[in-house]
């Protein structure tokens, strides 16, 4: 593991599958790209399974390569695309040793199970677009506060609170908590976000609800008055737009507030047409179904298709209105899609998801649609609906677990009751992410959104402080996925939970991070490999990692180190990224015969590559101003 | 992993899940059981996945154990059946060090994916008789010819050939050699099965067809004449019933031939009834998708609800009728399963496989269904339909490749394209088992076919020899799962292919492993632990594997070696197991203090424990007669 650049790789991305999926029944070339160290290598097979039967193909040696140094044999294969979903591995021979397998996860010499190969979708993959964006995650209540919110009387279930107030992050006033950020005051920060580079903005739920975050709307009708309304939803996108930025929404299929019209129309109600639309436990309609039991989120049921019609089916429904004038909304994130659809025997999950996804390519071609999955979501990721996932499992989690500072106390799990938080390696970090992310479509993992922290978590400053919380922003930024920053981690925002993290934006201090940010930001923007270019592992230890991103006419490497270290690769192995671009941290670049010498002086995370972008010391960057 | 013994242990047999699954909506307790040498434990959750969210609950320390001496601490934990198939596994924190997961596969220090994790089925399990059962495959044009045969015309399509002829392997005569074997040659030979000890015949099929395999049936309506038609059928069953045997028989329900009466009803003819039943590429009616493209066999369209009704569905089904007197089948194998049904988007396996489970269930309640699914069949075994799968990835692959003799030159892959067969270690084999049964309900594990060749496979002894065809013999019969002997094994039949393999078997030959086989079916059919014991992994290494199965009040241990090898192991991972019972080739037991000191002279196979039933050295068992 501590030397993957001399093992055999393939990926998704364009460099290795070079032809676009024309739909079932087309068929796309494959590459493998084989390092000369691994040996002689009589064949390679593509397998692949079909109609629930592996199928086995001769690959080719291929005289194409990305540059001329690269140090390896490229092979060469043809994939029927035949089913909605393929899977499939690449069984490569060896003239004087076993043969191994090749998979999501990696390499094996054992036979591997079906459910880690690579996948390849026929389905429509994400807008070009969205590989392309830098999300940044606004909780409306807390960003931002226009002069227009202190017009707005707090409803009842709210505790006014001042901007500078503390927040609480246990007890019943946590979601009682309003601090009265609203939509006019995001626009007025859009200055903010656009010198930092942001080109998405993704809102936490804006429907009038019953507490600050919104996740148990009353309606999906109006935006919150409180939020500003809807005339507020059109300024903000209108001036996103402007200056082409992006903005998509919040949704949630797998539940309403209990306060929402269409379960006071059904509470206690039998009869009603909207009975149907909910989970009860007695005739009399009292009892329901709820998000994990918690009253005020019952549960939707879809077999109704009257919800169906109302909420997702077609251009009259909640998905398609908000994507249309006047509104715009350039596509939804959902909120705890892994639950949605499911219940006891029934799942239709899937049906939710292409539902959704149809209304959204019939009414807004080109809408990107992210959705929740805290956990294991690759199979649930195929590419016909959800296209990319909002998860902890593959990034986030597995960085808590690397750069922690075990003296800062903080302890949070995401709901896993570890007794002592893992410490892990950078060599568990990749193989971590490596198992979570191999069976995503190359479609779906260029937009799963990689958060160092979101509006559920800690902030990552909290457990990392912030020169570690900047390694974890370089990686967001430099593996395939959607860059996802939120709100405030530009201040070094610190929470020791989800509540806690949503703190209001201390716009009178200084983001002292910002510049880095806009730095990385700057970096993966000019980088069309760092965007849609394969991911090759080159080294990983306990202390660091080093990988490469690809295109046919651009490499670009990235070591990520947690404290001052020294890791020696061959050149051959980084293609032509031999020069430090970009470096928050410290970071020696030595060349020694073939070999490239990085040493590190504490936690750093840089870039090289042939593309000149930037250069700064982290430890100056904590002065400088935006 | 030389030492599995030390690590904790779950699996879903009763001695871990002792509580019966009645139900969605019921809850079983679950156990994890922690070698006292693991280090202290401060506390174990369990996480299972409800509704597609996690979920973790604390277990508690167990003061129940299974035997006062284990070495080891129990946990305890409440699992709740909420969904039809329910994945699961555990957290266990350690005091000292790093928390470790524990998964099918076994244990992890990194955050697993959920398709490994134990797998629990609310749906009823295969009936009790299934985990008892020692199955024997007969194919019937090759085992056994009555006298009757003599009077039967052979077809156009055959080549009649005298029973001690050749059988040709390649080629286009194949499939026509007919050798005459028949349903009363099977009742003549009841004898030899019962000596041998086995309760259950798998018929490959036994339709009229275009071929010796029979695959290709012209009707589902009769038992072939060639076989001696549907009185024969029912004097074998009711002959193998008399000995307390059970029969089940073999259905394609992914082809019919392409001379079966619904096929010729609709080839060429659009709007007859039947054309539904096929996927025609043309209007005309004339071109049609047949199984990896041999035009015999014509894909059947599960779609069609007519092929539904007269095929799967109700009292009146092909499924049906042959499972009801005067015929009486005791269940069946499906052939081709894993493509039933599956076709460019269409996938209708599950309705197939649960429509087929119903009519079993309705109309020969008690029956078991058998699944061919060569490969990784894990994900198509979740207990609400096919039962038992009959793969090639768990047991016999690994197999092979622990024990082929690479001097004896046959090399056959099942379809993989190895350029060198791998040479597995012991450790291999069972790293490559548990990965593939990782995800199986328990009570899909117990009714697995566990084969070490079949009548699509080289014959084992003509990989291995006589020698370790028994040491392979033996793990059928000591793995969770259904032994599976095909007829001719205990003659050492050699074969080089599938078809070669299909040899009629010589009955005036010594059947000199007979003797062996009959031992080790006692010892299996003697064992309740054999049969549903827990198995809890205590050695394996390059040249050998030790393992325990046990229920509560059973112990019994197994050892398989390739060859002369030594291994020592702690008394207490044994239970009470440490009495050599039964050995196939030469083992000798010595203890050392607490230490037992296993020690082979050649291939071995050999079971220690409390219930002495039988000893034999194996180069005896050569000479020995039935």
């Amino acid at each position: 593991m501590s030397q993957p650049h001399l093992l055999p790789h393939h990926d998704g991305s364009p460099l290795y599958v070079p032809d676009p999926v024309e739909g079932r029944g087309s068929t796309v070339r494959v590459r493998v790209r084989i390092p000369h160290e691994f040996g002689g290598v009589p064949s390679v097979i593509l397998r692949s399974v079909v109609d629930g039967e592996p199928r086995f193909h001769q690959m080719d040696r291929d005289t194409w390569r990305p540059a001329r140094d690269d140090g390896a044999t490229w092979w060469t294969g043809t994939l029927a695309v035949e089913n909605d979903v393929t899977g499939y591995r690449f069984l490569i021979n060896r003239a004087n040793d076993t043969a191994v397998w090749l998979n999501g996860e990696g390499i094996d010499h054992l036979e591997p199970v079906d459910a880690q190969d690579f996948r390849i979708t026929a389905h429509p993959a994400a807008p070009d677009w969205a590989s392309e964006q830098i999300l940044y995650q606004i909780f409306p209540d807390r960003f931002a506060r226009s002069a227009g919110a202190d017009t707005r009387p707090a409803p009842d279930w709210a505790l006014p609170m001042q901007w500078g107030d503390d927040v609480v992050h246990t007890g019943p006033d946590t979601p009682r908590q309003l601090f009265g950020g609203d939509l006019d005051g995001i626009v007025e920060r859009l200055d903010h976000l656009e010198r930092l580079g942001v080109t998405l903005i993704y809102l936490t739920p804006f429907f009038p609800a019953g507490s600050n975050h919104r996740y148990d709307a009353t309606t999906f009708d109006v935006v919150d008055p409180l939020l500003g309304g809807n005339d507020a939803l059109v300024r903000l996108v209108e001036a996103a737009h402007a200056r082409g930025m992006r903005v998509v929404g919040d949704l949630t299929t797998n539940h309403t507030g209990d306060t929402h019209e269409w379960f006071v129309a059904a509470h206690r109600r039998p009869g009603a047409a909207e009975s149907e639309f909910y989970y009860w436990k007695d005739a009399a309609q009292e009892e329901y179904i709820a998000w994990s039991d918690v009253p005020s989120l019952p549960k939707l049921d879809w077999t109704s298709s009257e919800l169906r019609r109302r909420f997702i089916d077609g251009p009259d429904s909640v998905v398609a209105r908000w994507l249309q004038p006047p509104f715009n909304l350039d596509g939804w994130r959902i909120d705890v899609a892994n639950m949605t659809g499911r219940l006891g025997d029934v799942d239709l999950n899937r049906d939710v998801q292409r539902m959704v996804r149809e209304t959204m390519d019939a009414v807004a071609p080109g809408s990107v649609l992210y959705a929740e999955s805290t956990n294991d979501a690759a199979h649930d990721f195929t590419g016909d609906g959800w296209q990319g996932p909002m998860s902890y499992s593959a990034f986030t989690r597995p960085l808590w677990h690397w750069l922690r500072q075990p003296q800062r106390g903080v302890f949070h799990h995401f709901g896993i009751p570890y007794e002592i938080e893992p410490r892990y390696s950078a060599a568990d970090v990749v193989a971590t992410y490596r198992r979570f992310t191999a069976a995503y479509p190359w479609n779906v993992r260029t937009v799963a959104m990689n958060a160092i922290d979101t509006h559920d978590t800690p902030r990552f400053a909290e457990r990392a402080g912030d020169d570690l919380q900047l390694v974890a922003a370089g990686l967001s930024l430099a593996l395939p996925g959607t860059p996802t920053i939120f709100a405030g981690d530009e201040f070094g925002i610190t929470g020791v939970n989800g509540e806690d993290a949503r703190a209001p934006l201390p716009w009178g201090a200084e983001p002292h991070l910002a510049e880095a940010y806009r730095q990385l930001i700057a970096l993966r923007r000019s980088s069309r490999a760092l965007q849609t270019g394969s991911l090759r592992w080159i080294h990983a230890d306990e202390e660091a990692l080093l990988l490469v991103r690809e295109t046919e006419d651009e490499a670009i490497a990235v070591l990520a180190a947690r404290s001052a270290t020294r890791i020696v690769v061959p050149i051959s192995a980084l293609g032509r990224a031999i020069e430090a671009t970009l470096t928050l941290g410290t970071l020696e670049v030595a060349r020694e015969g073939d070999s490239l010498i990085l040493t590190t002086g504490g936690p750093t995370f840089a870039a090289l590559g042939a593309a000149r972008v930037g250069s700064a010391d982290l430890r100056q960057e904590t002065a400088a101003t935006v």
